[in-house]
Order: C-alpha cells, then sequence, then structure tokens
C-alpha cells in the first residue's frame, strides 16, 4: 500500500489527508492557514502534522511516498515556484525546494482549481468521463479541465480560469481589472451583491443583513420572488459561461462545486436550461452537468492524484 | 519512406495529395466535388486519381499506406459513418468502410476544421507549440484545437466549434438556428454583409457590387473609412471570441487561416488588440497570434497526419 499526503492549502484553513494510491482516505486534519506568519511556519507545521496523521493511524511516516500541494496561486511553468498567491500575501516562493529538503520525499505543487477538478474527476461527481470540466462558486469561480485523467493546464496554468471568461464588457468590476466577468455575475459573491440591491430597493422582503448566499437560497425557499430572482439571474450566467467553454471543449461531463453546490436541484437546472439554450444542441445532448460529490475532499484527493501521477 | 493518401473533401473541390511520413507533399490533384452525385461517386474517382497520382510519381501504388480524409461534416463517434455533411447534402453514409473496401488499406476520417488544425499544428504555423487553437474564417468559422500533437475532438466531436461561441444573443440569426454566433459576426459572410448596408447606407462609396471580402479589404486599402470599420469590427467580434477561447485552453499559439488570413497584418493587429483587452494578462502574454502557414495545403497535410497516428 503506497500513502501519499494530500494538501489543499486556503485562504483561510489548510487542509490535509493521508490518501492511498487507490484515493482512500484514511486520516484528516485541518489547521489556520496564517499565511501572515509566512510559508516557512506553514512548512514546519505540515511538517508535524503528517508526522502527527502517521502516528495516529499506524503508519511509518517511510511508507508516505508523496507529497501534492493544491494552492490558490499561480505557479512557475515548471510549477517549482508560487510566482503570486494574492489570498495568502506571497510573491516568487519557492515551496517546492522547501517542502522537498523538509519532507525528503517528491513534492508536486498544482492550482486549487486544478486538484479540485482533477479529484472530482478521479473518483467524483466526474469519474468515467474523459473529457471532464469543473468550476468551482464560491466567493469567487475557479475552474479546471481534466482530459484523459490529465489536467489541461495550458501554457502558463491558466487554462480553465473560467471565473474570467468575460461576459459583459460594461459589467461589474472584476478582482482582475477587467469588467463583466464570469465571476462578477455568477459567484455567490455576486449573488450576495445582487440581494442587496434588492434588499435596499424593498424588492427583497427580509428585515437582517444578508450575510451570505445561504440566506439568498434559504429566502428563495421561502417563496420570496426577489431572491428567487436574484438566484435564477446568477445560474443563467453560470449557464452562459459553460455554454461558452463547452463549445472550445465539448465536454462529457461538467462539474459545478464550491458552496452553491449545496444550493440544490433548482439551482442546477436554472443553470441546464441556459446552457442548452447557448450551446449548439450536438454540444448540449454529449454533456452532463452535475453536482461535485467529494464536497470538501476534492482538494485533498486530487492533491494527492496529481502527486502519484508525477 | 511510407506515402500516405491526404484528401480534403470541401463543399465545390476535392484536394488530394500525395503526402511523406515527414509531411512532404510529393503530388497534388484536386476536382469538383460534385456531391450530387453521390458518395459512391466520390469513392470511385479518389481511386482513380490515387492511381494516377502514384503513376505521375513513379510510385507503386502499394507504397501508400494509408489513407486521412477531411470532411465538411459531423461525423459518428468512432468517426467510420457521416451523420451529416449539410454542405455535401449526405445522411448516415458508412464512408470508411467503403473506402477501405476499395482501397485496401486503413482509413481515418476527420472534421475538415480539424485537419486543417493539425496540418498547422504539425508543420504550419503552430509547429513547435504544444497547445495550439486553430481558426478558419472564411464563409463561416471553424475551428481545431490541438494538444501536444493530438486533436482534441470532446465527446461528440464537437471541440473547437469556435464558430458557434454566442457572442451576442441578439445578434444575427446563425445557420444553426442561434443568434449572434460568432460566425454571424466575424466570418467573411459577415464582413460582406455588413459592408452591403453600409453600401446602401451611402457610408461606402463604391459603385459596383461587393461580392467577396477581398473587394471590402481592397476599399479599405484604398482609404474607404466605412470599409475599414466593417473589418474593424469583425476582427474585433473575433478578437473577443478568441478571448473567450484561450480563457478556457490557455494556447500558445492560436493560428488564424481562411480567406481572411490574406487580408494582412492590419486585420491581425486589430484581432490582436480587442484579445489584449478581453483575456486575462496572464494568458495572453502567453499567446503568439499568427496568420496560418500552409494556406490551401493545410487540409491534405492534417489528413495525412491524422492517418499516420492512426
Amino acid at each position: 500500500m503506497t500513502y501519499v499526503f494530500g494538501v489543499d492549502v486556503g485562504g483561510t484553513t489548510i487542509k490535509t489527508a493521508l490518501v492511498t494510491d487507490e484515493g482512500k482516505v484514511v486520516y484528516k486534519y485541518s489547521f489556520d492557514t496564517e499565511s501572515h506568519r509566512g510559508f516557512e511556519v506553514m512548512v514546519d507545521r505540515l511538517h508535524e502534522v503528517m508526522r502527527q496523521s502517521c502516528a495516529e493511524c499506524g503508519i511509518a511516516p517511510t511508507e508516505v511516498a508523496a507529497m501534492g500541494v493544491g494552492l490558490p496561486a499561480f505557479l512557475s511553468r515548471d510549477r517549482r515556484i508560487i510566482r503570486e498567491a494574492v489570498n495568502l500575501g506571497w510573491t516568487d516562493v519557492p515551496l517546492q525546494d522547501f517542502l522537498e529538503r523538509r519532507f525528503n520525499i517528491p513534492v508536486t505543487l498544482e492550482n486549487d482549481a486544478n486538484v479540485a477538478a482533477l479529484g472530482e474527476s478521479w473518483l467524483g461527481a466526474g469519474r468515467n468521463a474523459d473529457n471532464v470540466l469543473c468550476v468551482t462558486v464560491g466567493t469567487g469561480i475557479g475552474g479546471g479541465i481534466v482530459l484523459k485523467g490529465e489536467i489541461l493546464r495550458g501554457v502558463n496554468g491558466m487554462a480553465g480560469e473560467l471565473g474570467h471568461l468575460m461576459m459583459q464588457p460594461d459589467g461589474p468590476l472584476c478582482n482582475c481589472g477587467q469588467h463583466g466577468c464570469l465571476e462578477t455575475l455568477a459567484s455567490a459573491t455576486a449573488m450576495i451583491r445582487r440581494a442587496k440591491e434588492m434588499q435596499s430597493l424593498g424588492k427583497i422582503s427580509w428585515e437582517r443583513d444578508i450575510r451570505g448566499a445561504v440566506d439568498v437560497f434559504q429566502l428563495a425557499d421561502a417563496g420570496d420572488a426577489g431572491a428567487a430572482g436574484v438566484i435564477a439571474e446568477a445560474a443563467g450566467w453560470l449557464g452562459k459561461g459553460l455554454a461558452l467553454a463547452a463549445t472550445v471543449t465539448n465536454p462529457e461531463t461538467i462539474v459545478i462545486g464550491g458552496g452553491v453546490s449545496s444550493a440544490g436541484a433548482g439551482y442546477l437546472k436554472a443553470v441546464e436550461e441556459t446552457f442548452k439554450e447557448y450551446a449548439l444542441n450536438r454540444i448540449s445532448e454529449g454533456t452532463n452537468i452535475v453536482l461535485a460529490a467529494l464536497g470538501n475532499d476534492a482538494g485533498v484527493i486530487g492533491a494527492a492524484r496529481v502527486a502519484l501521477q508525477r
């Protein structure tokens, strides 16, 4: 049995898991990212966590053959160096070298949206499909493309950046500096912004502050037409964006993950309807749109997979 | 030396070539498609042409190891059957079987936009790049994606159908039944339509009928502001469409072929400018946009390549 240490670094939490070469998660542990303390502190902490995880499972640390790390970062072409991780505040960090020196095992870095896509393609909602498009809808929108079990990286590691499909040139300003990117129209953040606008216009009748997309979904479930409209609009933009992406790669399965994947059948149906309207029939009839299946484990499982592939 | 018979079937002309396994075209021959006479007539004619081509070159027909055929068609998933070829008027034709029985060599069918993309990626403007996006701008807009030398087909063979990226939901009606597809805004047909509109409004001062995109390009070269505007608008739409596609696959090289590729540097520059405006910097800085290099030979060379790959 080979074990791999899968790590999914987020802006606030780092998830880790010991994973077998068949993708079984045998031990999970999470801790706060605290990126302001620097990457050396994270490396130390990861080392300690891996040793403790092994001890908890009765595995010798030498049985861990490799390590894969998903990062909210733009990596160098050889994926050895973090070029920029805006949410972590790190620039030009040679993380692979640091981790390999500390752990003495091969370490593979990968973009976080790509590891989540790989996890879902390997063992989640995209298994059994050779051509998978995954989109993660949360604070922002990320994406990853997996072809015959391999991540499509593109020349700069930017393939699958669906959040920045430009949908509306005169739309809301995006963090990237463009206007009207898909994530300004279809992310959880976009839904909250639109719901607050509706609330201030009296079109959503709720007394309290809207704090999360969950509030918007609950209001819609309770029959609020304004909230339902906000969700339909965001789902519509996502369907249009997915239709554009599917016109390029003609995927067999589209997996929708992230916070909104808990929103349920109504949201998914609205996405599908717009998708069908905006994609050629020959494309849409070949595509299944499904919700992610691995939840929070997609990242650590995908990180383990990318390490196994190397 | 291995020879392959490369065939590129178009709506009006069929191009054929004897090609070496290194991609050298040793003999070319073209003839009228006459698809109304049926596919059996085409098969007979191709057989005769191959024998004559071999005779002209002093090659024994037995030295031709395989045959590849590019078709303006939607193929079955196993690519043995033409499901629909609108421009040829053919439906459900088991062409691979017919050709293999007649020629007694392995025959590979492929979509025409895909073989052109493969030809350009192998030996043309996309050589040396692992991730190539080709777009053919003519009567319509076709596209093909070549990753590490292999065509990305997608689940239904529809990957790279860039002509049907939906750019403007209230735009002109497309042959596919949708509105505002890229080819209704950026193809040669679209340029001619817009130029005629401008002419009827007196904004293009030319006495004669505008018959081809060449006329529009020549008027623009001669200083006609209306014609220049039509070209800039079409080039802008193409740049936007390519930016969307590049956000999905992050290509190293984008090759623009078809009739407009003879339009020259001004058109290419206009496409590039809009591309840069609508794609993330990290994507556009990794991408070269270039004009096709193989001209009319891209199809037969790509058809030969796809046969060699099988």
